[in-house]
């Protein structure tokens, strides 16, 4: 039976209307949630350990006399190391590597301090360092990924942060080997099997065992979400994620399997994952809803793949790739597949998406593991204003402003000038004193 | 008589209690503003022109037929700069010419896309690209600062951006000519005069005349910062700012009257405004004070400079200098002047801060009109995490990533370790489907 993926075309009359029904995809805060948040985080920040205990008793169904009791120290995480196959290690330790090596380029690239001089001797720069200190939050349960643990701890790590400190709830006192190996491999600093508000709070405020941080990045469900939102300011966050979206832009020179399958791999994450398929070859379309069909059943996630395709996938046929990539434009995609024997064509015409694949050999699944870049990614249209998390997330930038006394002379009455017609007197004269001879 | 600025000493055995009773400062939210922006924003994303319209005949006392008319054109720019006096003129495009070079060596220095290739002929980089369109949120009223204009326009310039919005109030119809002038000089491409709630809305959405944008960014009132808040995730933000800092580092060497009219500065923006000296030096501590008590009753705006200096600064003596030093980290200030004969020594040691400003010259005033740098910087101990405002703040990165043949087989079976360890096997067959030998 074939899997009802919706069809669009874009040249028919209701398309922008079925269009905008695809796309349309809003993070409905729930006030439950909401205001049960705000509470524990209160709790949090005043009573500190004892509220961290008590709600990781209630909610993950650990007791612990201490918090000292749910830090993993580093034998542990080295135990974990041992209890995966050879195999598991060495594709962590593969991944791992690559992950850096693309990391320290984009430090390269964008993480030294600057600095010029002009002539009259004034100094003007910036300087670039590392944060203190970051928190790393990992999902605990069935969407425990090991991968993030990298792709969030190795950008901390090669931007120079000297303490990445890791939470990851176990619930029932579950541990997942491959999260704590992935964790020993990326060099976190220290772990606590928290999670939840309470541990975004643990973390943001600081308690007698969980040091405050500066900045918390990794994904969460929505409690984690919403804590993340209401502890901004006192921390930094990373972004808060949506549901995960791949389209797939194809000329039809890729085999339609593999194109089947890369739409799979995104709507296998959960049943609000969107894939979404632009190209103007009717037939190839005809190809690939084919390979679904065939490919489908056979795939032990099928369930969640099916749900996700019929209610927010959807195979596009368009006039033209030109027409392609300005559609695409407008999704501003999370992953974005340029799925074609001559993707250089087309990659410059594409201004927003998280990462974008060039080429048939190119599946989303090599980028979200080890090809290097990192796997998050702005989702939900927000790659519009906002880029995968990188080496500058966890860095941040001071001006520098060394003003020479020839350079006060010449800055001072301008300063002075805009001070006085914004009613700043104070400005205007701390600028004008420094043009009087100088006595002590 | 003396303003009875706090006096803090490192040494005493209270230090520690008074130190955080000077750097307590919480952003209450008001519950009741929490509740009427959120209408107005609903209410704006829902009626558009129509809600914008009303709510600016309400709140800003000014009454319009259509949205078109509350449009400022190119003409009304222009002939701002005509009303401003010529000093004022050449002032606002001297600052902005400063402004401009600065922001340029910021996107020599990080702004560039970049890629490379492995050995195995895969690609892999990092596209940047600047936003489509931002809005800058302007204030009217008695906080209308041209230089605002200048500080949020100019990097997105630079950057690329191809249409820059602004938004400032009018309350009354008042409109002030230096702003106008300086959205000339900047390079704004529309201006509309609304403002509060409702124009973040309109910016946010889009309205039948106001373009939606992809971010915003400027200061504004409890109003504007809470719909800030609350639209973040549909477009970007800059930062929720809270109010103004100052710290001077003193070793003694700067005449008395220069740091107290630098402290002035900060403190005359509102009274909520902070303004901290550190000094290993007693005697000099004294100098300071007696400067303030001198200075301050010629000061316009003296009662807004009391108040701040009473209530919420602080002048502290520490055992040395690299002991303010230390100090400073844990402030984390906004601005941080380095009043020393020997300002490099101590640059190095001082790890979070918006903007450093070194010797005795270098008064924070000439920064935050035309030496070059942003004056839009982290407040409230953000310095830890964030950064001034710039060109990477108008710019998005995409990951770039294309496979070679050679190099799917190199981590195809990497990925797929990782995804089956995962549970995510069509995430493991899309590598797997590359290492087969290709039928179309």
């Amino acid at each position: 039976m074939s899997v009802a993926i919706r069809h669009l075309d874009t040249r028919a009359s209701d398309f922008e209307a079925e269009f905008n029904r695809v796309l349309h995809w809003s993070a409905e805060t729930d006030a439950a949630i909401e205001s049960r948040v705000a509470e524990i985080l209160a709790d949090v920040r005043q009573r500190g350990d004892a509220a961290v205990l008590e709600y990781t008793a209630r909610f993950d169904g650990v007791t612990a006399a201490a918090m000292a009791d749910l830090e993993l120290g580093p034998e542990a995480l080295q135990a974990a190391l041992g209890q995966i196959t050879p195999a598991q290690r060495a594709a962590l330790e593969a991944a791992a590597a690559r992950v850096r090596q693309y990391h320290e380029r984009q430090l390269d690239a964008c993480g030294r301090s600057w600095q010029y001089r002009d002539a009259d001797g004034t100094l003007l720069g910036q300087k670039v360092t590392p944060l203190d200190r970051v928190g790393i939050y990992v999902p605990g349960g069935k969407a425990a990924y090991p991968s993030s643990v990298l792709m969030n701890a190795i950008p901390a790590q090669v931007a120079g942060v000297p303490e990445i400190v890791m939470v990851v709830p176990t619930p029932k006192g579950e541990r997942n080997p491959l999260v704590l190996a992935a964790a020993a491999v990326a060099g976190a600093h220290r772990v606590f099997t928290i999670g939840g508000a309470q541990a975004v709070g643990a973390l943001a405020y600081g308690t007698g065992t969980v040091p405050r941080v500066d900045k918390i990045t990794g994904p969460g469900n929505a409690y984690v979400a919403s804590a993340k939102r209401r502890v901004f300011g006192q921390v930094g966050i990373d972004m808060i994620a949506g549901p995960s979206e791949i389209l797939v832009l194809a000329d039809g020179s890729t085999p339609a399997d593999w194109v089947a399958m890369d739409l799979f791999s995104q709507a296998e994450h959960d049943e609000l994952a969107q894939s979404i398929l632009l190209c103007p070859d009717a037939g190839y379309i005809a190809q690939v809803q084919a390979a679904i069909d065939r490919l489908l059943p056979g795939m032990p996630r099928r369930d969640v793949i099916r749900a996700s395709l019929v209610g927010r996938g959807a195979l596009i046929h368009t006039r033209s790739m030109a027409e392609a990539c300005a559609i695409s434009n407008r999704i501003a995609p999370e992953h974005l597949e340029i799925s074609s024997s001559d993707p250089h064509r087309w990659e410059p015409l594409l201004k927003h998406a998280g990462a974008i694949f060039l080429g048939a050999f190119t599946s989303e699944s090599l980028g979200d593991y080890c090809a290097g870049p990192n796997h998050v990614l702005p989702t939900s249209g927000t790659a519009r204003f906002s880029s995968p998390l990188g080496v500058y997330d966890f860095q941040k930038r001071s001006s520098l402003i060394e003003v020479s006394e020839a350079g006060a002379h010449t800055l001072g009455p301008i300063a002075a000038e805009l001070a006085y017609g914004e009613g700043l007197q104070a400005h205007a004269q701390a600028a004008e004193l420094r043009l009087k001879p100088r006595i002590q």
